[in-house]
């Protein structure tokens, strides 16, 4: 039995608020159950030094966690002077995922930077950012279609991340902190709506798995990101 | 005339929202107009090495601003390695001023701290943040208080900020944003709710002001600040 | 009684020793009692990137305190590789002093920094650095304007800085470290020499005060500027 | 056609020189073609604080390269001032998948920590790192049994590392860095001696990949291990 | 002939005021010429953690300059966030030289810190600030023997420290900065009260010397070194 | 005795292992004794700011040790996010010492940075880096002028370095880590195959020493080197 008393191929309500802030291109505030993330979208028409004059755009993100996102208080990254390998992995992550839908020649010469601010957290603020980011960046990249700035659609497929494990023996979807924290194995994917694999990452934690277990957690995510395009798909109607 | 619209004595609407997150001890939303920001007071059964052995408390405060709670997107302080002075000197003043109306040694040997991020910004966010740090410490304390871990109630009085300036010649009351990059003279002011000053700041901008005119702030930020105690007081009732 | 044995409205002597290093356009060492900070203005023909072609100058600071200045040795802010938020609130504090007089269109596309380095602690180092950096850039710009480099004064007033604070229930001038250390409030004041504010701040220690309150020290401090106005005045005929 | 002439499921030849230095209780120079990882094991007899005082040790591990390992010089991350994302990304990852074999209660109150440092950069830095890692760490783990330092053997089993990728639409087994420069997708799997899977990261560069994708890389990676486990069992004999 | 029409083994005017500043144990403004340093001598009752409960005492050294002691300002190490190689390269010098001289165990388990700021630069401040240190240091160490806390004297000898260089083909004494930035080669002795050596760095700058050259480098630094010998001596009587 | 049984004048085994890395323009791997250091030299074309446009060129160097080059693991400068005063110490001399035998006009405007990276410490770490530079800058201008992109050779000399010390008494050549860490004077020499001197550097750690002390040193070291230059001349045939 899950803590939360879901079924194993059970995701939490997943809540979407786009436009939550004002001022960047794109945001929305997504929630995978109690985790929720803001996610920015800020497009600059500028790009790194190794792509200046090549015609072609990028997208890159920032991941930050709010000091009491968490059940304790964490040190603050800005007041510690450095960003940990967490959250650095993340950003890294998060980034990667949204350039594999994206078309950066179509982009044109510009930068989309997707900021994820976690505002709480309860396990899946990574998957929840990218699948939040992709919403953020649908909004961002239809207003400069809107504005004439691209011509043609550079964004080639919906994009959705989910995170599912090995709890107590039995793979589960889209794991909660208590799940979080006491998995034998700890995956996430990244999947395209058109079925295609963007990533997979599946780490054991206390127990090491099999070729079956990988082939049942991704199973399980399939589901999952089945749910969160809808979500997506709606939110950016 | 404002560029809102606004008398020159009139706030912008007040939103506190309370209980915002749910692991910190105290959590709240609060809106001056466009201005937001998320307050969480955590609290910690440690002191800074200062004070260890003494008996007393510590309330401090840390401050950020998400990179796209700006009009253009502003480099993240963790990623850079360092928080900016401007940074530095507002989480210091609100610090200061949340620790002006706190008896520390009724906290007793613990340490609260308010992390106030800016979600999204309009100008007045450094008073945002005091006010809305009273409305969580007060929170946090109750806790303390409900829980028996403090016998006595620390918080002496109500805080409250509001920032006020000299715009196109006139004193104005809560600059938002257009006020603010265009003011002759900006101030800020801490106020209590007994009528005492726990901070008066006012800096000329473009040009330098006289005893009057900062009599007249202080006048206009009276009047800010009984509202802001009005709103303080029906959201932690 | 103070413990210095001065008068409520007694500033400490001031010394001004102007061209006290060599390579600077403009230096002094300047004291306040046993206060002593040594500030040199330096002019580089470049400004920041945000003035660049604009046709304007800039007038910026930089603080430091050598770290046995004070009672006991505090760390040197190289070695422990950052500026302390104290630090960056004072630099930020005698460059917008210093811009309140200088008229940046007339001063050209130029930069002049002035370092204030204490050398000596004993209360006040921030308001004899603001002091101190008027006579340094008034002796710098004078040189600028002996060269035919700049054809008009770009320097409109005097500007100087006292602190004061209630010690002991009453309002006291020119705080000393004893005072300061034990003062209910504490407050400094940039004035310039026609009578304007350019910057007032009052800060509650262990009381807070009121509007009679913070009058009382600003008609002290204008006792206090008043000197200092004559002290620099001698140094820079 | 590979570049390098290989089949498909090809590795290319496996160095491993067992006590390349002298003062590590374990160390090995690691070869995988031309990429070559000196991989030393210290062992320490204090645990990191949050493992203090629970009888548990603890495996760590860090990663780095010479900047001239690679074609062209890159800069020297202890003069940058920090370490790169890609670096803490790779050195979790090693720490994780040797902490994945062993039996931190049996270890007892020490911590090993392994050192990667990149003499020479082919591609499967990361891979190689992992694979020579357990050769130190069971060179060290055996010298403390002989010392009678620990009773029984905390290490459960080998553990080994392999990249794979699909290149020009082939999955290929150990990419050399020609490869890895141009693959579609770029796969890392650290699998257990008893054919468990610890790690599996298969990440998008060019083109999205399926399931059968994934499983196909997964069947060259078991490859590729067998042949680690191997010429690990020769090194260590 | 010297730019400075010296003769070749003529120092510039040695300059030593004690008691500079007040709160220091010890304190010393030297000047050689036209440069100018301020040495501060701490006493702190601990030492650093490897020497913790042995006996014994530490000295050491810390060195900066102020930015525009120099001919054109150069940036605040602070601000900047680290000291450069030259510095932590002098600071080090500085510590070895007074280490030379002090009995650590008779100093008794306290640290003496010699804090080296450069008011002004005009070439051989590192050996200003070692021949000033001595100075600050004895006046410290007298102080610590006078309150009865050293029973025995700990400072051997003397110290001193001399730049000189081969400038234009000959060997002179004192290298000022006109002579410093154009020698050949550059020397710096440490050189105790009794003749002997403890440091000597003779590097080519511009070319290469031979042993005759660092013989007759070596001879007019014992010629310095007995001038600044006795203005210290005189300094501390 | 020495520990070793070496007599006083005898160098330990010199090992010269060129081209040992593939990318580099010149490599090497050079051993004094266990002492071992790898040295990449590095052609970039470009040089540092304050040469541009000068047609001249540059050489360089960086220096790091391995965290377990040593008998007890030290962190890792890039972990710790800052390079050791020594480290910088120790490449600024490394990088002097090749510039003192490079013409700089004939190099081009092209940087030439050598990496020496300690792969294992038994004391001599920095004249064996030195030692072994030579070697890797010879190649690597060698491989220049055969690509014509050189006309003349900008290699005037060839430059050795070792250390000597005062142990037990006795002047001795090629302290190894046993003799170091107990030595009274402890000094390193650069020399040019044609007899001068680049940099002499000698320390006084237990005791001081005197000017026949000091050619003693000076002696021995010219023993040493001869042996270097030997070798070098023979590694680069």
């Amino acid at each position: 039995m899950r803590p939360s008393g879901r079924a194993t191929d059970e995701m939490r309500t997943i809540t979407i608020e786009p436009h939550f802030t004002k001022h960047a291109e794109g945001s929305v505030l997504i929630g995978f159950g109690d985790t929720r993330v803001l996610v920015t979208a800020s497009v600059e028409e500028r790009v790194p030094p190794f792509l200046r004059g090549k015609g072609e755009g990028w997208v890159t993100a920032e991941y930050g966690m709010l000091p009491r996102a968490t059940h304790t208080r964490g040190s603050r990254e800005a007041a510690k002077g450095k960003q940990s390998g967490r959250t650095q992995e993340i950003q890294r992550l998060i980034g990667r995922s949204l350039r594999a839908v994206t078309d950066l020649k179509l982009l044109g010469e510009r930068q989309i930077t997707l900021d994820c601010d976690v505002i709480q957290a309860d396990g899946g603020t990574r998957t929840a950012s990218i699948s939040g980011a992709w919403v953020a960046l649908r909004i961002a990249v239809n207003k400069l279609m809107e504005q004439g700035l691209i011509a043609q659609d550079p964004i080639r497929h919906q994009v959705a991340a989910i995170s599912c494990g090995i709890y107590q023996g039995t793979p589960v979807l889209d794991l909660d902190y208590d799940e979080d924290s006491a998995a034998d194995a700890d995956a996430n994917f990244v999947l395209l709506s058109n079925g295609q694999i963007a990533e997979a990452q599946a780490t054991a934690e206390g127990a090491c798995y099999d070729e079956e277990g990988l082939l049942r957690l991704l199973r399980l995510a399939r589901i999952g990101c089945a749910s969160i395009f809808e979500a997506q798909a709606v939110a950016v109607k």
